[in-house]
């Protein structure tokens, strides 16, 4: 059978779906042809290929390549001062005099141009990237205007231009409150509801096509349920699947009103109760969980993993990478991170950033396993076992990373 | 002035004795000759210098040579199936039948030839250098035999050939006991200050040379208090000095039986008290803090942090890198979990890794901060400001490493 490139001798943690475990093939072999993979699985099984290239893989593993389905990662500045100024005991008001906060991120990332964003992000793409990364969810919400969500969602765009890396956009107008709505929440939801989401939609529904999702920020320090709805409804009408971010912080049924209206997935969830995962079950909403967030802010509220494990509620793992509580941008530290503090098992770690990450993106049917028919998009690892993925801290075994058959 | 390189336009944290805070120059220049830093500080201070080269750091952040002053480097095999069977809930039992457990480690390292223990381990310091590392402590404690002891203490020294790096190595005979001394202890003690201590020491005291230093671990599941002496007052016997894993997992009083033998350092400490506290003060003993293994095995009792400070106990960080309870190699992670888990300060962990890791190896006179005198070790960042290097999780900007003043 004729393709493009073959890799041979390769230990595969195909994480097909209805397969045991991580799908483990022993002697296994990988073949694309035009970006695909026409076949992954047992040597003994596969038919005889004619391909241009092949990579003897010595043994090594492959997996699905690594996919981050929860960042922000487009912002302006950083956050490392008042991280410092914390440490040393500052109060919140001084941290706020000093410029802290999430309004330092909005000016930094309004002053920034669209070029700027893009430079600032490549860093952290790459850190992701260098470590098996090949699909990457990228939030707005730090812009918080028309004009300033539009350019960090084309910045994001521009991501996937200036590196071999899919990339699925969301927009998160409905992220934080900007300083010239204060006190005017409803009307600063007219906006991102009349303007904005129309905006951003794809162009059969009279928008620019700059986001694949919308997201809302639904806690008290954020959006009500009743905003998040309207966001939520208006977005629906665009033609765009919503995803949530729920019961972070206290229990607001955000899940559950997410599940109401389809959502891809529900993330963070530490506050999460049972009706919330009855519903996310029953509507096939993924559960995201963050554990770098949940490390960093020193939250001791662990989301309810078993419950949801009981549920059936599939789990994906992101960074969450974003300036103020999680300045995480790796995929291998998540993992481990997911294993030590929310008692994940190495399986479902190694499926949260791969085919449950898909699911959470709603890629699945084109990435996030090693099937044929899939994009050609691989991690191979210098490593004996897979755990070994999860249970090491600061270690990056990545041999090659493959994106649509190319490395 | 004559020199070999000149390092301009640099912001420097020199973390200088004495000086306030990180020893911030914002101007600063670095000048190195045979191997040596000759001058650094601020370039309106510094003389004219003839350099045979000059490196203009456009305006980036130098820092000492980061120091890990507590690692396990050399060991064979991996426990990685261990923590997978028991985040798949496998019982203590059932990992032992498995294979798990230190005694795995022990076994592998006997079985390793001593390049292969080279081998082993060159990955893992590889990973730690990619961050800046230029010194590193490495124990042995794996063997458990004369013969394996020292194959693994010949395999650190070996280390310092392999790369450019300079090594510290301790003899920690007395770590675990082996199964051939199950149920005597005390003659396993016998064998650690008979034969192994003499054969470490240096040639002057009739030994291989072996050993910087020597360590032991007094817990219930290690050594008592009295064992720990024999062992202390052998090595003081044989002209070196000590160090201890001490209050770890409960108090026995291990940290001011190691400041009664003004021994470099007491590790761990999460649950060290107050006479324990005065009695390092009063020795001048350094506490090493290893945040790793508190995150890794989810320990909840914090070390006395606020009263190690208010004594004015030097705080030193450290990975503690080893298979069981802390496969950590990174020291900006390090950095990052002392920060976010132990709330120490930014200056505090900057401090941790780079001069009070060099006082707790005892070589503060040669390392561990920029100035006149000292080995050329530094660590040049891609960073706005220092906080960044503990901000962030998971992310690497270093720009260059010089050891010995060579990049
Ligand atoms: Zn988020
Ligand atoms: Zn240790």
């Amino acid at each position: 059978m004729r393709c493009d490139r073959v890799w041979i001798k390769a230990r595969l943690a195909t994480l097909a779906q209805g397969a045991p475990g991580l799908g483990v093939v022993e002697d296994g072999v990988i073949a694309a042809r035009d970006g695909r993979i026409l076949h992954a699985g047992p040597a003994s099984d596969a038919p005889a290929f004619d391909a241009a290239e092949t990579v003897d893989c010595d043994g090594r593993w492959i997996t699905p390549g690594l996919i981050d389905p929860h960042t922000h990662l487009i912002f302006g500045g950083d956050r490392a001062h008042e991280f410092e100024l914390r440490l040393a005991g500052a109060s919140y008001e001084e941290i706020a005099r000093a410029g802290g906060g999430i309004v330092s991120t909005m000016k930094a990332t309004r002053e920034a141009t669209e070029d700027q964003l893009v430079a600032a992000a490549l860093p952290r793409l790459d850190a992701l990237i260098a470590e098996g990364l090949t699909t990457i969810e990228v939030k707005s919400g730090y812009g918080l205007s028309l004009e300033h969500e539009l350019k960090s969602l084309r910045a994001a765009r521009a991501l996937a231009r200036a590196r071999p890396v899919s990339v699925k956009t969301t927009f998160l107008g409905a992220h934080a409150l900007p300083p010239e709505f204060k006190d005017d929440a409803d009307g600063y939801v007219d906006l991102v509801c009349r303007e904005m989401i129309p905006a951003v939609a794809a162009p059969e529904f009279g928008g620019e096509g700059l986001a694949d999702a919308v997201d809302g920020f639904c806690e008290g320090i954020g959006f009500s349920p009743a905003q998040i709805r309207r966001v939520f409804e208006t977005a629906r009408a665009h033609g765009l699947p919503v995803k949530l971010h729920a019961e972070q912080l206290s229990n607001l049924h955000g899940a559950a009103l997410a599940a109401e209206f389809g959502a891809l997935s529900a993330d963070h969830l530490e506050y999460l109760d049972e009706a919330g995962i009855s519903a996310m079950a029953k509507a096939g909403t993924t559960a995201v969980l963050l554990p770098g967030a949940y490390y960093f802010v020193r939250e001791t509220r662990l989301p309810p993993i078993e419950a949801l494990r009981a549920a059936g509620v599939p789990l994906a793992l992101a960074t969450d990478c974003n300036p103020g509580t999680s300045p995480l941008t790796s995929l291998l530290l998540t993992m481990n991170m997911a294993a030590t503090l929310f008692r994940m098992t190495v399986d479902e770690c190694l499926a949260g950033v791969t085919r449950e990450a898909a699911r959470a993106l709603g890629v699945l049917a084109d990435r996030g396993t090693l099937e044929a028919g899939k994009a050609c998009d691989l991690a191979i690892w210098d490593v004996e076992r897979p755990a070994e993925l999860v249970y090491r801290m600061g270690f990056n075994p990545l041999h090659a990373r493959v994106w649509s058959a190319v490395s």
